[in-house]
């Protein structure tokens, strides 16, 4: 038997989810989001996000939440400023430069895998405002778990969204796995976002138990106004999007969104405490679901051999559980680890 | 009671293929296409096209599958050669000039919304070929069905691709409704394709019964190389593509999209049998599933107001059946256009 | 001893504007415009076009100063409406779709290589607004002489933005032989630019006697706040400046720019008279400085072997005659037609 | 009296450079480079840099040259590694992200702004080779001499691209002031290029006494291949292209571009040598025509108020002296400094 720790990509799909595909699969429907599916999803954001206006974009893919959201946010001249280690920097081939017309992207440090304020001002100051030779910041970008595992607090992101607004930079957060980062922190979505300074949201789905459905979440008019159109001519406009829809809608229902990533971080706790308990040093600040390890590699590698998958990266190993880890799976692993 | 007759866009999934999505919905994968089920999917396309090595890239959207084969088969400083009234001309809001880097289209003439070969002839006579000022033809497009219904034998897209390669252009097959082709021409999918000289095919899933899945299939190697890129960077790699390939997969199995696909061309025969009948001038040529047909607008208020759900686009009425449209269905719309 | 008629582009520079670029070659200036050349330039401009706030981009090509201009006018989305003939469409290798993201250019038809008020109306009338499916219209773009040698009189350009302006379409003017019209016309350049509608004008010089100067005239801001950094992240900012802002302030001194033209719209207008009385058919309305003509072969044959220099394009004989085309020019080029 | 160290850029034009435009300006002559003064450069290119079929693109400044290369070397997908502090990266505006069509900067690290074969080595190292979701290194880009000031070595540059090649990587040189490294170096310009490993060269002559003219120089065919089409739809090709080419042909005709970077070098080494010994720090290695010094604000001021112009720039003072700076310049600077 295996355990599954490489990623929350890898785990299946939640039966709640599977099911509101399968009811709204009867009698037809208007293709590109005309649908009804949609706009009740649309409502449910507003509710969950206490936003009166707030205007959903469901896509499939996390890079197409991030490089579309960020597309409509800078002009194509414009930086997007993020972390050093940002996954949309790091680990999408380019995707933002690519469908916003040659923005370039501008990675400032931090520890804790969060940027620090002093390096953002810092960034924003060495700016020659209004020199085409300079790529103009256009937005900040913060990632919230980030690929690392740490979560910013509300008062950390209200910080840099201050910071960022003295220049009009636009914010936008990459919340791949944004339900994990409600968890951790324990606020509200809205206080996590707009309220705290965020213009737009990559709300991800798929990591946390849907098929394949990401939501952009506008908290302003403007990108959504160019969404209409950026997601049709970037093929993101699905005809059957109620499918899609659906899934988002039932994600936000009953708490499922919550109820799965909750599953994720506490099983990650559990599995960190054991780690630590065992000696096995976590490089991380374990906030979410995300564990970066030192091990040595005959360690890692009777772990395998014991059936638990896991990646190496960059001469650490790193651990995720997923709304299907369960209590025994951690249990597993660390008893595999006490043999190894 | 209402009758569908908008668009297949609007019809319902095929339950062999929700049912397939749950049946991968166990266990975990690999992300990103590196599951078993995706390489059966490939598997699967190579037998039904009877070729060694094609290449399939499941995405999501019809308008994805187009532009993004068009941009790994153009540089960008060339142009696509398709009819002048090409869906991927008309109704993908630039998709393919935005995905290229800025290649262009041109269109040629053609009756039956088909080019004409001596039109293709003239437009590659009238090149000044590298010169710079002057885009460079790229790839000849063609689309069957059309979005007006009529479809290409394999004879007139051998006759295309014949002159298009005295040039070098590669082929491209925009099958949006590729099924639909393979039945109303009754030839092999290999001789639809390859064998007649296109390079990459656009097939089409989400119109014939499929949730949100469409497949590029490359016969030729050149395109995929890029593609593995060129699909990443625009966000059309899914993380848990085992479900967008369940879908593909099972479509292609025990001839469900053809199946399918010969429901929606038979009852749209019946509906235009009927429809002359009644003396309703239809003005294309029904090979497939769709119907454009001249009618007074008092008779097609009252079709709809009889339940009948169909487009009125540019002064005509457009009816498109599907894999989901019955006998009764088209019986209930004669009757009452027989009393309107 | 030849005959240059080939293209206006062949001609020499005009010595006053060798001379201007000369005596600005002494002590030092600051680079990428702000050099006191420029801001005379720009003064200059508003003068010449009566205008209080036109803003100037001097770049070096025709091509650059209509992508530029167009890509900073449209949406990437959007499309550019011109004439089916328009040089931005057919001989500038896609620089406006590239130079923009993507937009796309529709050609619509007219009488005597000018967009026909009827097709424009109709062409907007068929776009489905605010649908992303549909390329979105943007920019109406006039080619004023166009490549035929006609010429709008301010009447029709004030028809055709009006038309334009009940979309909130943007009025760009590719003037590469402005100045050529302006002559043609009798009018102000102010009546045939701003007055007119016109929001942007592509100010050419380069075939009327500068060396490679063209300017960006904008009427209005938004464009100009754009190519600010448009105009540098394509590498269109040259660090010395001044030497072409030299060309273009002495070109619109002492109305050497309506001198230059006038020669050449004369001697076409002898040349053309000429043509007529020895029976050979003119094409176009000669109303600048080009002549299109259908010459037997034989003919043209014997003209090139009597040192006449002039293109053969597309079954036609091209003749453009320049700010140095003499008097003695056109009778010889009679005298060989009469032997011929 | 002024002294003018703020940028090379800010000089003339050189006289002979002037004169061969002149010398151009009579009869007519082929436009877009079809011309006889663009063939003799070309020909002037392969003797100076003993290359038997190296080919050349004029273009008017270094941006364009540089980012026209770029686009020419990297696929969309691919990333061009640099220098953190490269001129490509810092201060184009990210125009070759926009002209390659997304393509990305990786900045890395070395001492005296040159990359260090271990910083390179590294960033190959960490790179998922064939894994979409990270941008693939095409091109490592060199500047020489840099921002900076300081020179690469033959042996510097040999190592960083042989370094390179082992993952196929294309090398582009920016030689903005290229001249001005080949007298630093006293190396011949095929050693400091292709027999280096340098695929494409951007010749800079604007600098050094041109008027606007760079050359772009591929020692490999296939960027030239692409840069027919990419300099033309970019609006780089200029009609007369013969002014340009004269300007590049007499830069390089009896060794006035040698000449005219020697003076500037070694009036650098004079002012360099007076500053030291007063006792100001300059933080750079003084290797051509640039210095970056420490200065206290009130001897700046100082300076200023003597008629010296010279920039401040992120905390420093940069001197840049150029092919027009006399001895007597020199000696003004250092009497100013002496009474400040």
């Amino acid at each position: 038997m295996t355990v599954e720790l490489r990623s929350d990509n890898a785990a299946a799909v939640s039966p709640a989810i599977l099911e509101a595909m399968a009811a709204v699969n009867s009698g037809s429907a208007l293709a590109y989001g005309g649908d009804e599916v949609t706009a009740a999803l649309e409502a449910r954001v507003r509710e969950v996000f206490d936003h009166p206006s707030a205007r959903v974009f469901p896509v499939l893919s996390g890079t197409a939440a991030n490089a579309l959201s960020l597309s409509a946010m800078t002009p194509p001249w414009g930086s997007v400023v993020c972390h050093e280690t940002a996954h949309i920097l790091a680990s999408e081939g380019g995707a933002t430069s690519f469908l916003s017309g040659g923005a370039v992207m501008t990675g400032v440090a931090g520890e804790g895998y969060k940027i620090a304020p002093e390096a953002l001002q810092a960034q924003l100051d060495g700016v020659r405002w209004g020199d085409p030779h300079n790529s103009q910041p256009a937005v900040l970008a913060l990632t919230s778990p980030s690929d690392y595992g740490t979560v910013y607090s509300v008062e950390e992101i209200a910080e840099l969204t201050a910071i960022a607004k003295t220049r009009d930079l636009r914010v936008h957060l990459d919340g791949a796995r944004f339900a994990n980062a409600v968890v951790a922190t324990g606020a509200a979505p809205a206080d996590l976002t707009w309220r705290a300074g965020v213009d737009v949201l990559s709300l991800g789905a798929t990591k946390n138990g849907a098929l394949s459905a990401e939501a952009i979440v506008c908290f302003t008019d403007a990108p959504a106004d160019e969404l209409v159109y950026r997601t049709k001519r970037s093929g993101h406009v699905t005809s059957k999007m109620r499918y899609q829809s659906a899934q988002l809608l039932a994600y936000l229902t009953d708490d499922l969104w919550l109820h799965n990533a909750r599953n994720a971080n506490e099983r990650m706790a559990e599995l960190a405490g054991g780690l630590e308990k065992a000696g096995v040093r976590i490089t991380n600040s374990v906030d979410a679901n995300l564990a970066w390890v030192d091990m040595p590699e005959e360690t890692a590698d009777r772990l395998e051999a014991a059936g638990v998958l896991f990646y190496r990266l960059g001469g650490q190993v790193r651990f995720v559980t997923s709304w299907q880890t369960s209590a025994e799976d951690v249990s597993t692993v660390l008893a595999a680890l006490g043999r190894a």
